[in-house]
């Protein structure tokens, strides 16, 4: 890829069809899924072809749009109906990040304000690209703000991938540096491999070495001497689903990230749209935690890597409590300290 | 590997050829390989075929009864200034693990102590073959006083392979848990697979899976994650070089779990045989960091799993400060609290 290619969308809506960015083959070959029916998006999901909380939202609001395109129910009522029920099929892709909801709830909300099954359908498809309209926004304005708390020559960490493709455009956690780009500052970034998709190594450190950001590799059990080596300044993870007391999940590793940090002093931020803030979710205990395929662990590009017949845990994302994280970085602001209070608050200002 | 050959000894040692187990292999195929000459030796070492402070300190020892073996100098004096160029020679094969230096200086000490090349030669041999005794008899009583701090039924974390194949037997970290077998108690670890090259799931996960120990392979930003959910009572690891207050070397990642288990309130204790204690390196600041090639992370079975051209930063070791290390467990006791005066009083016991 070249820095003229930078900006690759993650998802792509042509009314009959989606063009899915397969980000399961990146860094080595550039291919869209040709995505025409709702259980292909399913798939697309669940398979990590999509993935990013901000993305799989988008994703799956485009999935509702394709099924509603090629609906034929004439009764209103039985259109709603059978609207739900895909819904919860697409829900059912993966249980963590709440982006996944929040999307599918205002697609339906929106055909929920029709009187036709043609106003839903043209509903539907609006709200679908209002979605990831909003969402590019939504990532510019966390990259100002996240930027306010860095300096020119800064050096950073950062876990997994809140990138561009991880959204509409720009990111959650990699927008400051793709921001601080377009403003000719040089902030270095190490990028955590982000074991065992690795998510940091395909993905971070592709998109921010497209983008001619100063990247350096590291492996995740590297961050300890990393942090307390290189003079890093921050480190800034995205999320998956943040709790209304402000506990955080996100991809594995981000937890024992933020307990290094705080170890040696170092801030922690959360780059998180108001879209990922789940006021529902009480704290973490309540965020259900993904176990994937042992395979992930056990083999990689289909070759086994560990002993035949061993046991694995594979959690894919793990919860970080909210007293190890210096400040929650949303297109609305910064907030820190009493989180329960400013992001309810936050949340009500986005509804108005 | 079945349970009958649970002990697989990483060096044997036949006079004019050592046998060394390629843990570059393993876990898939069980290889020794055949090893006539010096410049083999440093080789086997330098490329991690035999690796673990132990057996480095091992096969480093008869390396130096092969040259001896083959050497037709016959004036003492040459044979001996020879004989100290072969040492330094070895000792450039890696940087950290002090035992390489310590077993190459008791060789080269015990050839001092001799009237005549062949009385030398007889002592390098005797010397090098005591070595690798005495590391047994050390790991056993390792294991011994490390499960004094365990009970039956815990969970434990380690990371990297501190066992018996990095060692004469036991091993050291992982002494605990062949014992506890033997014990008949149940232990079970979780394994963190130790990236870049994966000591972990190759060498841990297979060394205790042939003993029949009930082990949990994870990768390595699962850590934190584990230790809060799975009720781990203990983190125990090896080390390449303890320092003489306390601060220890030890591969990558160590420092991080070390961080993390204090975080949660867990304790992380460091199995140590007193020839890995290093009193002229005064604190861990001394101790130099190997830093080794960068395909170990950007490739894997000779498969690139990352961008080209990526920047990569990749340290073998890291240095975990005493602060963080609740009890180091040496072959003469535990020690905790004040490590320097304690350290040195063990040193000094070893001597008489």
């Amino acid at each position: 890829m070249t820095v003229a290619e930078k900006w690759v969308p993650s998802v792509r809506y042509r009314g009959d069809h989606l063009l899915i960015l397969d980000q399961q083959q990146l860094p080595h070959h550039t291919v869209y899924l040709n995505v025409t029916t709702i259980e292909h998006v399913w798939d697309a999901i669940s398979k990590l072809k999509v993935r990013g909380a901000p993305a799989i939202g988008i994703a799956a609001a485009f999935g509702l749009a394709l099924w509603s395109n090629s609906e034929k129910e004439i009764d209103h009522a039985l259109f709603l109906n059978q609207l739900q029920k895909q819904r919860d099929y697409l829900a059912s892709s993966r249980p963590t990040a709440v982006n996944l909801f929040w999307a599918l709830d205002r697609v339906v909300a929106s055909a929920e304000r029709s009187a036709s099954v043609e106003e839903a359908k043209k509903n539907i498809e609006a709200e679908a690209l209002l979605i990831q309209e909003e969402d590019e926004n939504t990532c510019r304005k966390i990259g100002e703000y996240a930027l306010s708390l860095l300096q020119d020559g800064d050096a950073v960490m950062t876990i997994c991938n809140a990138g561009a493709i991880a959204t509409s455009k720009y990111g959650t956690a990699l927008a400051p540096f793709h921001l601080a780009k377009e403003q000719g500052w040089n902030l270095s970034v190490y990028a955590n491999e982000t074991r065992p998709v690795l998510q940091g190594s395909r993905l971070t450190a592709w998109e921010l070495q497209a983008n001619d950001i100063d990247v350096t590799l590291i492996t995740d059990n590297m961050a300890a001497h990393t942090l307390k080596t290189k003079n890093i300044k921050a480190v800034i993870v995205g999320c998956d689903r943040v709790a209304a007391n402000g506990d955080t999940a996100n991809k594995i590793g981000t937890f024992g990230l933020a307990l290094q940090a705080k170890a040696l002093g170092i801030p922690f931020y959360v780059a998180c749209p108001l879209s990922t803030l789940d006021l529902k979710t009480t704290s973490g205990e309540d965020i259900p935690i993904e176990e994937r395929p042992e395979e992930e662990v056990t083999h990689l590009n289909g070759v086994r890597i560990a002993p035949e017949g061993i046991k694995v845990f594979n959690p894919a994302f793990d919860v970080t409590p909210a007293e190890y994280i210096s400040a929650i970085i949303t297109e609305k602001g910064i907030v820190s300290g009493n989180y329960k209070e400013a992001l309810s608050t936050l949340k009500e200002e986005e509804k108005h």
